[in-house]
């Protein structure tokens, strides 16, 4: 893979694992010593991801225990790379097998192929969502730190699923919140509707994209470190790593475009003792840089590749063929995204918290 | 600013420069040896970009010479890092001398000072446009390489500005067209109306945002790194890096969301004697690995933060002040922006056709 | 650890563990699809560097199991990452509880401490030689991939111990001379005198130092990228990141002081259709590019600082304190560390031989 | 050239440029903000790397007046990237237009010609000696970083010429003994015969090595990162990717090979209220970690493969052929090459102390 599973200059991430290989996991590197944290509290944040949750995800049984191979001792981290594995344990092969000999479509079996050569057809390999569990649990480490020794919270939620779009406080809105219906959408009417055309998808053998809205508050100014490493950059890079994110938005996004200078600059004032803006259509980040007000970023995702009708593809050998999926599969992967989406955003502002401590003599 | 300025992993692109400092510049590292490559290649490139082309663009008025100072030997490269330096030449600093005392809405001006403490105030120092020149002049070399190893073409246009959105063919449309006009979309409609959209914005002092759509034809199949260096999460990085950059999509984007999987997916099939899909949704990139069909991507740029009405914002010291921009603007970098969007997609392409090469024994 | 724990460019190996944590291993990312390897040929690399092989080996007994978790697929890699798991066994923690209230003289015990506040105690924590573990499973999966992709053989064999030197022939040596006795010294006689003197230096309660040598045959020229990333550069960063490594030599190394041009200078001629130098004092390195002949490098191990006499120390509180270790120990780690010299030989190698490929158009 | 031409991870020099192109430089970037830095500084070290200083150096005349492009404004850094140039001068290209057909033994060459099939024959192109001008202005701003925020004092000199060995008091050598004498050797009594042996060696057109030594001292305890990133490997890395090294040794380096664990093991005591260690072969290094001692390394250069003598060697197309260099020559690079040691050391240093920020939560 060329070496493309890294994550990270200073707090950095190494994730590893196939859908039905032994395991899945991942190594975090540069976490500073002395933090706080157990096997438990990763266990909260996979247990947001994983599978068979609820009925509006796929039912695929696993119970995802983390197991921390390295690096904390007597319950803080020592400095040193903190492994963390999780088993793999209902991996149904036999469901995939007929997978080998053709390229289901908009999913990533063909350029795998491509790529490699050879590929792991079962479940999707490396390119199954089951990839992100190593993400979620290095993201778990990157939140304890961020919230301990910044005071940064993170809060990601479902916005958008296909065309319905819930509202949300981005200053006040909660993991509670969030978590308090199964679709993780905290606006509850929203929520319902979309929860109803998430069933109405499965029943159709369809699927539903959406939008992952995620907030940062808390956030010192200062971090981001231009021109290529911008807090705006490696967010970006950060969340279309995501399987299935086909776009991303900070503060007004792509509805910036139809605003003014006039309409959109965010003016400066002073509020609290500190420089503030009035507005914060730049979500928080102004020249790649944060400014100290709430990050405000948003993810595209498009409907789940994997549908229950048919569709037509071809062979590995390039024979034109029908196929269609059996087996248990996710109508809509927003609401397990949110836990992936808020970890690889805090991720970014570990590393960056981290590489801000040199940016000046004093 | 703990080394944010280089970009790439195997072609490395380092930029350097402020806007009023002697100059600006790159230098290229790990371009394979025997590429031919003249300045007037180079040149060619940076003339897009720089300020003064037209009425519709910034009068700042500079030459941007390019020189080689290293890496090219006998007129090709030698392997070895290419060093190209631009000397400033028009840089008027009277004029920003009142901006050292106060931070302009919606620029880097606060950023920086929270992050460095310091901060160079001339034109917006490095988060000036002006930093651009150095992607570009390395961007070009990218092009070079990329068309003469790989067969790969690299088009960007401005495919909106504000509301007015061109139409355009994107298996057809060539760098030519794009230049026809001043505003750089190939739709010479929608371009005439764009012109006296930026026409009208300059006279009332304000600006205007739009989107730059980018495709890049010719790539092979099974260029991207999984998981964290998939070539979405590349070219987010490379094209969120821009200054002014709000959004970002591949394919359908956040278009994709509203759609369903039975609608969205790109069905496979055998054409012109290998694997290709029948429709393009998925913008060329499946899995986050190319797939030898044409690669789509967007780029939201706000509206430039410079405009000519007084605005509310507070000095060094925290005093609220009303602030009115002087001298020479751009009512709308989307015109300039066509050039740094074609450099990164460039960048990230060069880096990643070296990178496959280790991607299977045989 | 701010993130020391990575190795490589493009062949990258990251490494995770501590003494007497629940394990220790790694992740090689960036290995090449296609290439068969099973656990049983980096069992047979681990088995070299474990404990209690023989006599004169500390006797900690570990049987060190390795497990394929992800990476490889029905008997070869797939490109993705590969994670290798060594679940620790005989890990007598009660043996080591006095060490958490003082610094072990010339151990990590100090600057750990110094660096990061809190300290795994536990047999050395990371700092203990088991650490080693991860690096010669990840350097197993480089060596099958040096052997089979470019038939390059690394040999690393005990060349001094204390002051006992055996005579090597360098183009010959292999590994199951080096193997044919407990020391891995190929020169029998010197090798009986070795494991004489190692004897003596147990019953003493002392320790002996000595070098390693490793020659690789078969590189091609061209390996090796100017400036930092020397062949020379990257060889001398892996073997000096090896526990107790306090020198390192390239072909004559110091002794080429003592020459003059005209005696160390290697004369070029043409060889079996090649060029080739008809001496080989650059030991195969010029200018930090390989040149095709036998690479030659050394590396000078201390004495292991676990002695069984009485050392001046100080406790963590500052007392001054007399410290008699007790338990297990080497009494020479030479034996052992060849294990993974040769596994840093081969993934310095294999990291570049990938690089490599992106050096020239043609 | 693969990119190797970047050194560092959070305090990065790239440099660029050949021995007879326009010019050599180098940016460095992620140097923290506020560093009050002058163009005479930097000059101050240059002047000690760059030819014809004296007359045991070559004679080539040369000014390498340095330029700086960026990032430092009004006297300060900026944080952002800071360019410097340095344009060649006197470079006679006529000299070398012979080099052009052969290959000169022990120069790079024929490994260039190897790696990049074309090569820039002028003066060694990116191979001379004078590509460690751009590493000289770089150490140049490290230095300047180390002893303005940590107080460290980096001081290399001439520790040996052939089998001539000085004796130096490494806590108390200075700058100034160092630049007593035109070899940079602080003992005047070895000093003397040093250059009376450089002189033969000149007269017969022949070349001598020998071996700098360097120290660091006021080093804070705790820098380094274990495991790859360790002081030692760093500094090796640093090291042997100066031209024509050869050999590396940290403390004892290959002396301890001899010792025993009880004669090379340093105790520790309270001193001057905190830890130290009673004797120093360790070399301030720990583990990979400093401990607050005076940092001794060494580095064994060969003597310089440019000799007046005649030589065997193959053209470009294989032919055996006689050589013998003409014009000038350095017969000994040591005294020159004490500024580039000296700035790889501070180059190691200031990465190191930013990367140590991040080592723990408090």
């Amino acid at each position: 893979m060329a070496a493309g599973s890294t994550f990270g200059t200073l707090f950095r991430l190494t994730t590893w694992g196939e859908s039905h290989g032994p395991g899945v996991g991942c190594v975090v590197d540069g976490c500073p010593a002395g933090l706080p944290i157990t096997a438990e509290e990763i266990q909260t944040d996979l247990d947001r991801r994983r599978p068979g949750q609820s009925r509006i995800t796929t039912q695929r049984q696993e119970e995802d225990v983390v197991e921390i191979l390295s690096g904390v001792f007597e319950g803080v981290t020592t400095g040193t790379p903190i492994s963390l594995l999780v088993r793999n344990a209902d991996a149904r092969s036999r469901d995939y097998s007929e997978l080998r000999d053709l390229y289901r479509p908009s999913h990533a079996d063909y350029t795998y192929a491509a790529k490699f050569g050879v590929r792991d057809y079962r479940g999707g390999g490396r390119a199954s969502y089951r990839e992100a569990t190593g993400r979620v649990a290095g993201g778990a480490v990157a939140r304890k730190l961020l919230a301990q020794r910044h005071g940064v919270e993170v809060v990601a939620y479902v916005l958008q699923v296909c065309d319905i779009r819930g509202g949300v406080d981005r200053e006040a809105v909660t993991r509670a919140a969030v978590d308090a219906n199964i679709v993780r959408c905290p606006d509850p009417a929203a929520a319902a509707r979309m929860i109803q055309a998430i069933d109405d998808a499965r029943r159709e053998g369809d699927s539903l994209g959406g939008i992952v809205e995620v907030v940062a508050r808390g956030v010192p100014a200062g971090l981001g470190e231009p021109v290529f490493d911008k807090l705006t950059a490696d967010f970006a890079r950060a969340l279309m790593s995501i399987p299935a994110a086909r776009g991303f938005e900070v503060g007004e996004g792509f509805d910036s475009v139809t605003l003014r200078g006039s309409t959109h600059n965010d003016p400066f004032e002073l509020r609290e003792g500190r420089v503030r803006t009035s507005s914060n259509r730049s979500g928080g980040i102004q020249g790649g840089i944060s400014n100290g007000e709430t990050i405000v970023l948003r993810v595209a995702f498009k409907p789940t590749a994997t549908i229950m009708q048919p569709q037509q593809t071809v062979t590995v050998q390039g024979e034109a063929v029908t196929f269609q999926a059996k087996g248990r599969h996710d109508p809509c992967v927003l609401p397990r995204a949110v836990a992936t989406v808020e970890a690889m955003v805090a991720l970014v502002l570990a590393d960056h918290a981290l590489r801000q401590a040199g940016s000046r003599l004093r």
